[in-house]
């Protein structure tokens, strides 16, 4: 039996409670400053209001002005912020934990850089802690909603980092009957698909919205135009894969995720609105404002296609669902899939 | 103008009547003998009583004893049988196509050989018609269902052959505002997606019954289960495609293809009813007992690989969802999803 100090209260940071408990682990669940409100309740009554479920027994919930406490004598501490969090977690959270102690984060995401490389959250943290930091930074990919692993759903996802032995005493740590962990040292491969399903989640979403605004809301659902939009997603997301300098096979990790993504949440809500033939103005009132990271990640690599293509090491033709979802975005234009430009010959 | 006559008035091959008379050409539907009965509809009133759809009013229907009249003078045949009119196409329809008229194909489909290969539907076709065949016999593959196509949704096909110039001139005879074609030579690679996809859809599905038999039957969906399952699908099918000898990246065609084929119609029904716990025979009593292409696809595609086993160019554990999919099949055995055999270390 270990101490696992989950640090970010949110739906998928808690959700790791079910695995770590049902292993016999001792759970210490940290709030962050946004997550108050949520220990509260579950202090008050082991309820998670946002997953609406009730967290195994062996949880513990601290606020994050107990994180000192929380981290003292920890075997693990798992990440558990949005991609939105992870400044916050490398500049408050990171200095307190030891090098011997390993990290494993949920978030997904990734950041471009001015010369149009891109830079995975685990490196980007390194970077923040400086070139002597040694600590083992691992992340989580693979399709997972919280909802679902909170009710023991099987669920295969994979582990990434670079040490080994710390991937392989990470898995013995978490794995179930129901939570299948896959390990791999390509954290850029996995990272990087994991990260894209959110920006092409967004454009198979469309088809929903466009079948929609023919037919009206809530009519039959029309798959072969999703289908479409989802093969060329997949072959956009390899050779962004490739471009990052990692393993292409990691695209499965990727396409699980896209699959799972398209189903729910605030993503699709977006798409579907967009496909309807709102403006992106317009689609993100209706949505109250909040960021998404399907909006931040497309945002950013377009933003780094567009540089590498200037360097004329790739051609933005070979993506043109990305630029056009980011024409959406970005350039409040109509949606109007370029349809012909993902009929392709190989003859 | 020209003139198409398709052979086959199934879903997908009356289905192929919309882009063909969107595209100014006559087109001639030409019943098989199961289609006496749909063609006496549609002489009556231009509906098809399976697609419940009008068909284009440029159609004309012709039955079966009326199919040489039909190929007079035509452009164009589109082959609209599925896999269990293979035969009797190459038998009693090919023969009566001169050389200089080429046939597109709906089916989908392969055949495994003694050895372990596997075969084209084109291919097999023209060894049975012998060695100086010069027909051109191409195909058609991707996302695309009938009721959707007859619906004109934007669907993304892509058509496979060998000669260049034939596809080219395929392509403008039948693409439209909504029909989108791509192009292959490839024809192994794109058939052996577009096959496979049948197999693991089925499998997919299974994900579907196995949380209505947790949750009961019309309980939420879940799509961890089926994501997991989805993403070692596309490693499965990626890996038979390359075992054929084919181009690895025409898994999309299939990838899409899956993904359609996932959210409707009798394999679905099959996989979630053996999800359930239902042993094959009971499923297949309440499927009437009808044959699915996905379960002869199944069982073909196992027994290719055993044998490539035995000859040691290939390992079954690296098909453990096929293989298990095929148990379930072919000897009766209960669903029990080999979960820890699709974990991987690529450390």
């Amino acid at each position: 039996m270990s101490i696992i100090t989950i640090v970010g209260a949110g739906m998928m940071g808690s959700a790791m409670s079910y695995p770590a408990c049902d292993n016999g682990h001792q759970v210490r669940l940290v709030g962050t400053h946004l997550d108050e409100e949520i220990i509260d309740h579950v202090k008050d009554n082991g309820i998670h209001p946002k997953l609406q479920r009730k967290l195994p027994e062996c949880i513990k919930p601290y606020h994050i002005a107990e994180l000192e406490e929380a981290l003292k004598g920890a075997d693990l501490v798992i990440g558990g912020v949005s991609s939105f969090g992870v400044d916050w977690f490398a500049e408050k959270v990171l200095p307190l934990i030891p090098d011997t102690l390993p990290v494993l984060s949920v978030t997904k995401g990734l950041l471009d850089q001015p010369d149009g490389q891109l830079l995975t959250f685990p490196e980007a943290m390194r970077r923040k802690l400086g070139g002597s930091c040694s600590l083992s930074l691992n992340a989580i990919g693979g399709p997972c909603t919280s909802y679902e692993l909170a009710d023991r759903r099987h669920t295969s996802v994979v582990f990434c980092g670079d040490n080994p032995e710390i991937l392989r005493k990470l898995k013995s740590m978490l794995e179930t009957s129901y939570y299948h962990i896959s390990l791999s040292t390509d954290v850029m491969g996995v990272e990087c698909a994991v990260a894209l399903k959110n920006a092409y989640a967004l454009v198979v979403s469309l088809a929903v919205g466009l079948v929609e605004a023919q037919d009206g809301i809530g009519c039959t659902q029309a798959y072969n135009p999703q289908a479409a939009l989802f093969g060329q997603s997949l072959r956009e997301m390899k050779r962004i894969i490739k471009m990052a300098g990692a393993k292409e096979d990691n695209l499965v990790y990727g396409a699980g995720d896209l699959y799972v993504t398209i189903f729910g949440g605030r993503t699709r809500k977006l798409g579907t609105l967009l496909g309807r033939g709102l403006r992106f103005d317009c689609a993100m009132a209706e949505l109250e404002g909040i960021t998404l990271e399907s909006v931040v990640i497309t945002t950013r690599i377009a933003r780094a296609l567009r540089k590498r293509a200037q360097d004329r090491s790739i051609s933005l033709s070979d993506f043109p669902l990305l630029m056009h979802i980011d024409d959406v975005i970005n350039n409040n234009m109509p949606v109007a899939i370029p349809w012909k430009s993902i009929e392709f010959e190989d003859i």
